[in-house]
């Protein structure tokens, strides 16, 4: 019994310890985060932080996509929004039907326009909605955060950051017209750092590369158009004049779902860590019904269809053309598809409301993915190491597309205008030529073989804002000179105004010499000439 | 018995196992190191590589300062060299010498480049001679290296690893001139990236911004002199055109010894990889001599002093200021010191032959660091939290103490004009003002907050670099572009002649409407003043 009262005490006396280190090591973090699949990777991170003792408050809209309102992990306040949930799921619709229109470049980019001016209509008045909720600003001034983690596509938590003067940690993908490289003053030489929406690779011809330059004047233009909203409500907001490119600039550290795998080298900074792949840690065994369902595929094997967590639908012409190539192979189709059932689906297609992507990629018996190229789709492709038939829809989609196919791991559809022939041409391609698997097999291993999971490494920076209150020690000097200092032009020009001015005087002592020894010769030969008269 | 004989069966198995498991994952590595204090921390990656099971086979000249010619951890394979072991001492005595002696800019620029030219003819020379042994050639031809591991700082190794076409790491401090970033394709903005030798930091005035631009042009002419030696040697060795770019950018990985807790934040590229403080790793108990000396030094605490591997004797005029000055503090002062002992020696202070530096550093009653401000002694410094006073001598010194200093983590003297008081008053600033003590603590804690060691981080792409035979996902496409592609001007050109053209073709529109107007409406007037007439 003593023995048995010595042993609990020491437990207790442990966990006493336990605690107060983890007290001493824990923070408290603010977390905003983006709706839609944006959030699928971040959640991971949030929950792993706050597992780890840390105490996490998660401020999201009333009404969302895919982001739960409520958590067994984090605290999560709500904020309303200016518009309803069906408005919400109706622009989702309209921008998957814009997507599967057969639109040429210019109607294409108008309506790019239109999407996305509803899009920062609609989000910049939910920003609006936060920022003056008083009760939630003076909850966030009292909570004593020591970071925020945030989403900053849309940069509405880099203005409340500002407001709260808290370091603050990005994750995300990459942000339109390079205003991330941008704002951490990061190199990014054009020639060979494609531009999105052009469909070039790092190797460019001399046409891509003046399409290039083109599309990032374009490009500039557009997204200073729309992201010049929330600068101006960020000078409203902050009463004090603010560019985007300050407010992106204080990032402490930026976790860019991005690894050069995938994604093409090119110059970064070290405030910048790569995470790219992260959504590939969550690994849980199949559920029963779906081992079953691989377990009867047999010697083919599955093949994994699914357009992203914000497309189940598509109109029935086009899903009976996809459902008439799926008849044409042996493997059995896993297809995530909540619409009206195809009326010539053949045998081997099953459709299921939702499917456990990552988890189905895994199995050995994964043979293709069809995918609409969002960037977690891709990744979790190159994970697994399965070919995939690539038909991007909208964003960043069809330059993954072309990444993936350059890399010859892959190839793509424009699933506007493909035909059942072409689907199935692609799905035997990239299942019985062998280039395809060993290509994604050399990528999946360049990509694994890390020195540290990227899950674990987002962790440890956020942890390290949160701790030093920052990381000032990575922010470059760059940031406190301005655009003639950064490119030297001053140095230059006062360089070449010494050199310019040496050679002028240089030049006027030459002539004065010259005109000297002329005259003196003049009056030489004018004296000899007199003396000669 | 039959039980101990299962065992020993079992045994035996994981035994089979575990070896064959290890022939698969190693491999074979070619090492070419740098003599001096470069090789004591690439010397821990090698040994740890040689312990993970790869076979390694350490190629280095038969004279050396530092290197021991055999290891019981690797194969050493020693080439000649046309030098004696005594004039390598007698040249490194020189540099000293050349270090203590009081030199204008001027005197120090043209001291400097003797010493780099005869240094570079030694050891241009010694690569000659293992270049053209055909013997060791031939046995590394024979070998089937997966990689070669190699100091680049003085390029013999390039050569080498290109004639035997294999992939390759470098580990580094830095090259000079910037040759290592320019390799790499990496932009170095060169407002706010101090040039060596020029005692500016990353916050620049505009005139240090001037000296900042000439002095890279300076260190351009000046490197690229020396280093244009080993690109003619290249050129003849393989019998073929290379540039020294050429050679230095076919790097795989840049294992660079440098951290931002202490180096300036600057672009990087995503095949540099960052083990600044990899040197801290090696840590033993003291000796009981040291742990005696450390242990008596009461609650004063010590001082250690070293002027690193390379310098261990001072002229007797400085050894005695230096022996009177710590003569005024009440520390036990430890300092590295083989030349005849100063008269004056106050009886705090210990001279010893060697000392293990980073055990003493590590002791909690280290109080001060006087060091030449080498990178290995600095981020022992660093690791350790013990503020510095630095006496830089020559090489990356002077910048290394300037970091320091500008970090407020330490106080330069100038060895050559210091004065015993000036060394007293220093020593007594950084023990006893609170803010040196604070500043070495956060730089320590931003420093070691890691999420991998940097000793792992060496040893994985290391491996890395084996396994997959290089890293080419990691290569940009900018090695593929001239300076006129990668700077875009023959597309900016290109817009610019074509803005033009279709500005002058608008302005012969504009006036050859305008003629037409004029003419009619000249002609109008004519016909009416005809008319009116």
């Amino acid at each position: 019994m003593a023995r048995l009262n010595s042993r609990s005490q020491l437990v207790a006396g442990l966990a006493f310890w336990f605690s107060l280190w983890l007290c001493a090591e824990s923070g408290k973090l603010l977390v905003m985060p983006q709706d839609g699949s944006h959030w699928l990777s971040m959640q991971v991170v949030v929950e792993k932080l706050a597992q780890k003792g840390h105490e996490v408050v998660v401020v999201m809209p009333e009404n969302t996509l895919v982001m739960q309102t409520s958590s067994e992990h984090f605290t999560v306040r709500t904020h309303s929004v200016p518009y309803t949930q069906e408005k919400l799921n109706e622009l989702l619709s309209s921008m998957t039907e814009h997507a599967l229109k057969n639109l040429n470049f210019l109607e294409n980019m108008v309506q790019m326009y239109i999407n996305i001016s509803q899009v920062t209509t609609m989000f910049i008045s939910a920003c609006r909605h936060l920022l003056y909720d008083k009760e939630l600003i003076q909850f966030l001034q009292q909570s004593d955060f020591d970071a925020v983690f945030s989403d900053p596509v849309l940069p509405c938590a880099p203005i409340l950051a500002e407001y709260l003067s808290l370091p603050r940690v990005y994750f995300l993908r990459g942000l339109p017209c390079h205003l991330d490289f941008q704002a951490a003053q990061c190199p990014s030489p054009i020639s060979y750092i494609p531009e999105a929406f052009t469909n070039n690779s790092d190797h460019m011809t001399f046409t891509e590369r003046v399409k290039n330059v083109l599309m990032s004047i374009l490009a500039s233009l557009y997204c200073y158009s729309y992201y010049g909203k929330y600068e101006h409500l960020a000078t409203e907001f902050l009463q004090r004049k603010i560019t985007l490119l300050e407010l992106f600039g204080k990032a402490s550290i930026w976790l860019i779902r991005q690894d050069f795998a995938f994604d093409y080298p090119r110059p970064v900074m070290p405030n910048m860590v790569f995470i790219g792949g992260i959504n590939c840690a969550q690994k849980k065994p199949l559920s029963k019904e779906f081992e079953a369902m691989v377990n009867s595929s047999g010697e083919h094997g599955i093949v994994v269809f699914s357009l992203g967590s914000m497309v189940s639908e598509i109109p029935m012409k086009k899903a009976m053309e996809i459902a008439e190539a799926f008849g044409t192979i042996p493997q059995t189709v896993l297809w995530r598809y909540t619409g009206e059932t195809p009326p010539n689906l053949a045998k081997n297609t099953k459709l299921v409301k939702w499917l456990p992507q990552n988890d189905l990629l895994a199995h050995p018996k994964a043979r293709a993915f069809i995918t609409h190229a969002g960037s977690h789709g891709v990744y979790e492709g190159i994970c697994n190491a399965v070919p995939m038939v690539l038909m991007p829809l909208f964003g960043d989609q069809m330059d993954n597309a072309k990444r993936m196919e350059s890399r010859g791991a892959g190839v793509t559809l424009n699933v506007v205008e493909m035909t059942s022939k072409d689907l199935s041409d692609a799905l035997k391609a990239v299942i019985y030529d062998k280039k395809y698997k060993e290509n994604i097999q050399r990528l999946s291993a360049l990509h694994l073989d890390r020195p540290i999971e990227p899950l674990d490494l987002a962790v440890h920076w956020v942890e390290f804002v949160m701790k030093h209150k920052g990381a000032p020690h990575l922010r470059p000097a760059a940031h406190d000179l301005n655009w003639i200092q950064y490119h030297s032009i001053d140095v230059i020009a006062f360089l070449l105004a010494v050199v310019l001015l040496a050679l002028f005087i240089s030049l006027k002592c030459c002539l004065f010499c010259c005109r000297k020894c002329c005259c003196k010769s003049g009056r030489m030969s004018k004296k000899s000439k007199s003396k000669s008269h």
